[in-house]
């Protein structure tokens, strides 16, 4: 019953549906493009790592793949299409449960005729490689005269971007067609192979091999179309096999494995507004899809394999907003994220001395070869004309302690030794020494100078609040894991005793950096109502809002979430207020985060609302808002927000903590929780917060700030709680 | 009063209209894509010798240029699009005496509003530079809002190749849209500016920059968007300025320049067929824009500036069919086209050599760089699944002898001494120089082994009639133009002796090559009624082809063409019925010579038909036949049918010779004809034949085979003359 519902075709809506109800399975996304052609519609199939870097560019991009999904059906001598003739009825709909995509219309053609069309589509779960497509037709007022050609179509491009040379074209058995093909600089070899189960012609031209069938069926008589398509690169290592079995077939091993999936991955929430469910569904099914499940050479994307927004690269998203998604359901995911950065610690390296600096230096963006990607330009400036420089890769450096805490998080969830022999302290020794030479030495003190935080309205600043309190963080965690390194302790300690941590002046506010507090104001309602639209840079130039109080996100708030007990609750509450009132959540990542602190805070309807306006980022009514794929971080960001905000968990202790408190809509949350190696189920409902697990083991935790003892089922009744802060 | 009409707006007919609505001016050329967007709509810009090779393909394809046809119209919150609501009236037509592109169409939305929309567009003839385009929108039943989106759109490819990279983008004065780009291999610069007359939104992402105009409009009133773009690439030498005048003014200035060349080029025929006077005139239009007009380096691609087709390649269409139509109106185009092989005979020579020949070995398919430019695959094959290999351009060498017969034709018409001496007769001893060496010595015979002749269904065969014909009179001619030349006249005069020139066997039949005659013989009803499509090499392989007697075009009519006084009027007649019988025609070279050899051979009701077949190779009814562009030999063709074919113009003796012979339908035939310096104009009426010049000095010439003397008019009275053969 997890569905994504489509009720009406409407053309503007078109290619944020074709990122809502991409089908994928972590190695292969292929977005809800419909079978026919319209215009301005981006199909788009993606395999997690394939990267091209386009001849001129600075950077790679996700390549968008030969194309399998477009069916372009003749009825009667008229093409197919709902822009003509009349559509009576019409349902669309991504069924979560089994990943299957389906669409049923009743179509009237212009000559009158009527026909039932069904699509079905999905994603193997179980074969990665696999995607399999069916095409039922009608004919519901007379005889028809049907003609389906399809085929592998390599006329797709990212936006007019050529990736791929076409290497052969082979048609085995009068049957399967097979395209070979090259990333034109990556040299990434792809093959797509397809076939029909209806004999058709065969033709390959201007780089299109299709093959068309032609049946004559009688009145209410159903036209069957199977088409299978198997997707297979240079980075499998195994070979891929055809499939022999039918689409039924695929499709029930596949559903079983999506059965597995939402038994543990879900989470349950009682609701009296049901969109609260669905968001939580469509954030962990997406979250489920866009994620590499046994390749660490490949990271998630900041729309995952949705689009090609951000030319798919990794950012800091993936450590701190999607990784928890996994470290707490499948926690080898988590580790296998992290050895993704592991495996670049060489680039990492390369690039911190490029800029002067020791250690790693792990770049903004990132794709398949560990290189920085950011781009040189980002959109163009509407005074001069000309487009302005990014300055994240030169600037955006929290990533690299962002890297670091993740590594704290997943050691601390799993307490997996063997990890941090192998790559985590190393992680943690050469991102703190980045740090160590990144500092500048100020009459005695350290400073960080010239960054930019997660704020990226504010440019160019020296201590940054959260860059600061991050590098801290993550020297000292070095530290704790490389005792024995004398020199790097010598160090380390320095740096941890002089490093400038800016605390609260007396009106108690914390300053995001040097200069912020000193800037003017502006009222920003205007753009608050327009947020995630970036509207402000139409009336300002980068350069203007720099030097405002204009915050993209708010710096503060994310700390706050990272280091929950690090600030007293009086001071989250005073900068939580100031800093809100001048972020324009104009970052996909802010709103969730938002909820959490606000939450902490003691704020249950502000927070409640937050994470609504967090769940509309993907699911809102803007039609546009998603059209170059999903908001990756934002939807790991929802399931942060009810696990780390409305269900109350805390694992920034020595002891894991919990400590609930749900919205006034929320009767009951569900679900489960990795933790050192057990499995716990957490079942909060009105009046009790129920924790069990399958062993014996004894656990210790924290709830409601009294230490507890689970070993296999713990109730605590809630009633005689004071759940608020 | 020259048009093109499309009554009716029908997906299926888009990109054949899109090739015949082609506007342009031999430098550029825009395809008459619709505004708006449809389902496989190919949009194309072209600029004469832009072409680029992409990574991975042995040739190189004419770039499809960033477009800045398209205007994405939105009216009342909907997108326009005729797919969609309901078109009441519509009426598109390329008026050819302006070269201007109109569309009005009422059309009413799916919420019922209804709408005037006219769009306008030309390229100019006077700055050859220019596009420019007017959208009226009207609307006609409440007042409107009216959206138009354009600016310039590099996600344009040749069919998913990406040919350009994007170098700059920039905006000036808030006005004028700037697109620089540079060809990723061949590293040309292109350049796009644009702008309209109204104040827009501007955007700069995925490869397009954009502005988009919002307004509201009273019902009744008129919407009006101007919209002027400039192209100029690395090759022209002069600046381009941004124009400052009109839509109107700049057409006005155009339509002078189209005028003119009407006036003089254009071929006026009274038939009781209306539509042969249309074809000449969609003949002229489109020579005319296809042929670069001042720049040397570039020659005519086989589908002119209106599409993909062939990558835009220059074969030997252009000498042999397609110059003659300049040699005898604007001879300076015909003398550049010339220049064109000239400046390339350094790479021809080249490829003599890698090919173990000596003098010059023009590529068969040759582009830019005049390198071999021939594809090395072509269709698949649907028996063995794989693509079949193209000789073309290791023996299809008859090409030599086409340029350098038209390099004599040149020199007959305009007894251009200066040409000759600066490239015709180095030209004719190179290419001779290859055929001398081309030959091999079999028993004191010279034989040309292994080619393949005009009829491209019989590959690798020896002794091809059209070629040793073809080489026979390349030696010849180049003998007679460098006499002084010891060495080569030695070796010329050898060949000329020697080489076999194969003649009628005792049933009166010249046999194509050493084998066909022995070939069998299959029934080609069925595909002669299908042809142009190559349907043969769906039922049979192409190696099955080349062992029976099927051809492609006749070579032997082609040579009859090309000699009409070199085989005996009875020999012509027999072996025309007996080559015919065995041509499929699925070349569209084919039927316009057949039409003209048919008239020498007196079968006047055949010729006219052949021609009028010919006249629907591109504006038959067939939806897809120029889909890639228009077939520009088969344009030439129709040309040649009517000034050499029906009006019996004959350039191959001392004199210059004319015998019309018109066809039943035809009442008057009119046009101008250069020879010698001079401008005849050639009248021919029921009863007279009118030839006049505007200077007094005296031209021989010889009428219905009597010799006359031609001062300013001589007016022959055609009753007294047996004008059949």
């Amino acid at each position: 019953m997890r569905k994504i519902i489509e009720k009406e075709f409407a053309l503007n809506y078109l290619n944020k549906y074709g990122s809502q109800m991409t089908v994928g399975n972590g190695y292969l996304g292929v977005r809800g493009a419909l079978e026919e052609e319209y215009p301005e519609q981006v199909r788009g199939m993606y395999v997690a790592g394939i990267y091209n870097r386009p001849s001129g560019s600075m950077s790679s991009e996700l390549v968008n793949l030969p194309d399998v999904t477009r069916f372009q059906v003749t009825l009667d001598g008229e093409v197919f299409s709902m822009q003509a003739g009349k559509v009576h009825t019409y349902e669309r709909f991504l069924d979560m449960d089994t990943g299957e995509l389906v669409r049923k219309i009743t179509w009237e053609s212009s000559a009158g005729k009527k026909y039932q069309l069904n699509f079905h589509r999905f994603v193997s779960k179980e074969v990665k490689h696999v995607i399999a497509a069916k095409v039922e037709i009608t004919p519901l007022s007379d005889n028809m005269k049907v003609k389906v050609k399809t085929g592998i179509d390599a006329q797709q491009t990212n936006f007019g971007t050529q990736q791929l040379a076409e290497s052969s074209l082979r048609i085995f058995d009068e049957e399967l067609m097979v395209g070979e093909y090259e990333t034109i600089e990556s040299k990434q070899r792809i093959t797509v192979a397809t076939k029909v189960n209806e004999k058709g012609i065969f033709t390959a031209k201007n780089r299109q091999l299709m093959t068309e069938v032609e049946q004559e069926i009688a009145v209410n008589q159903v036209f069957t179309l199977e088409k299978l398509s198997v997707v297979k690169t240079s980075l499998d290592e195994a070979d891929a096999e055809f499939p022999k079995a039918s689409y039924a077939e695929l499709k029930a091993a596949s559903e079983t494995v999506w059965a597995d999936f939402w038994e543990h991955a879900g989470v349950r929430v009682k609701s009296t507004n049901t969109f609260d469910q669905f968001a939580l569904d469509f954030a962990c099914y997406h979250l489920e899809i866009m994620t590499p499940k046994e390749d660490s050479r490949c990271s998630v994307g900041a729309k995952g394999l949705t689009g090609e927004g951000y030319k798919g690269h990794v950012f800091w998203d993936t450590e701190i907003f999607i990784m928890p998604f996994f470290l707490y359901n499948q926690p080898e995911i988590a580790k296998q994220l992290l050895q993704y950065r592991y495996l670049h610690l060489k680039e990492a390296k390369e690039k911190a001395v490029k800029n002067g600096y020791n250690g790693a230096l792990y770049p903004w963006e990132s794709a398949f070869s560990g290189e920085e990607e950011t781009p040189e330009f980002a959109a163009i400036n509407i005074r001069t004309g000309t487009r302005q420089k990014v300055a994240s890769a030169i600037s955006e450096h929290h990533l690299v302690a962002d890297i670091a805490y993740a590594v704290c998080e997943y050691e601390a969830a799993t307490g997996d030794a063997q990890f941090m022999a192998d790559c985590g302290a190393e992680l943690l020794l050469e991102t703190a020494e980045f740090w160590i030479s990144r500092a500048t030495n100020r009459n005695g003190r350290l400073e960080i100078l010239d960054v930019i935080g997660p704020d990226e309205y504010t440019e160019h600043i020296d201590n940054n609040t959260y860059t600061n309190y991050m590098a801290h963080y993550n020297v000292k965690k070095a530290l704790e894991w490389n005792k024995d390194n004398k020199a790097f302790a010598a160090q380390a300690e320095k740096f941890l005793e002089n490093l400038y941590l800016p605390v609260e002046n007396e009106a108690g506010l914390i300053p995001q950096d040097d200069t912020f507090l000193q800037k003017d104001w502006i009222n920003l309602d205007k753009y608050k109502a327009a947020q995630g639209t970036q509207g402000i840079l139409l009336d300002y130039s980068r350069q203007e809002v720099n030097e405002l109080q204009i915050l993209k996100q708010a710096d503060l708030v994310m700390l706050f979430y990272l280091f929950p007990k690090m600030f007293a609750p009086e001071i989250v509450k005073k900068n939580l207020d100031y800093y809100e009132k001048r972020t324009i959540h104009d970052s996909s990542l802010s709103k969730a985060i938002h909820a959490i602190v606000e939450n902490q805070a003691g704020n249950r309807a502000q927070a409640y609302q937050f994470f609504q306006e967090a769940c509309l980022i993907d699911l809102g009514s803007e039609p546009h808002s998603s059209d170059d794929g999903l908001h990756a971080a934002s939807l790991g960001a929802i399931w942060l927000a009810v696990v780390f905000g409305f269900a109350g968990i805390d694992t920034s202790g020595e002891l894991l903590e919990i400590a609930p408190n749900l919205p006034d809509a929320w009767q009951a949350v569900a679900f489960e929780f990795a933790w050192k190696g057990e499995t716990i189920s957490v079942e909060i409902a009105p009046n009790t917060l129920q924790l069990s697990k399958s062993t014996k083991s004894v656990l210790e935790l924290v709830i409601y700030g009294e230490k507890q003892q689970l070993t296999d089922t713990l109730t605590i009744n809630l009633e005689q709680k004071d759940v608020s802060l």
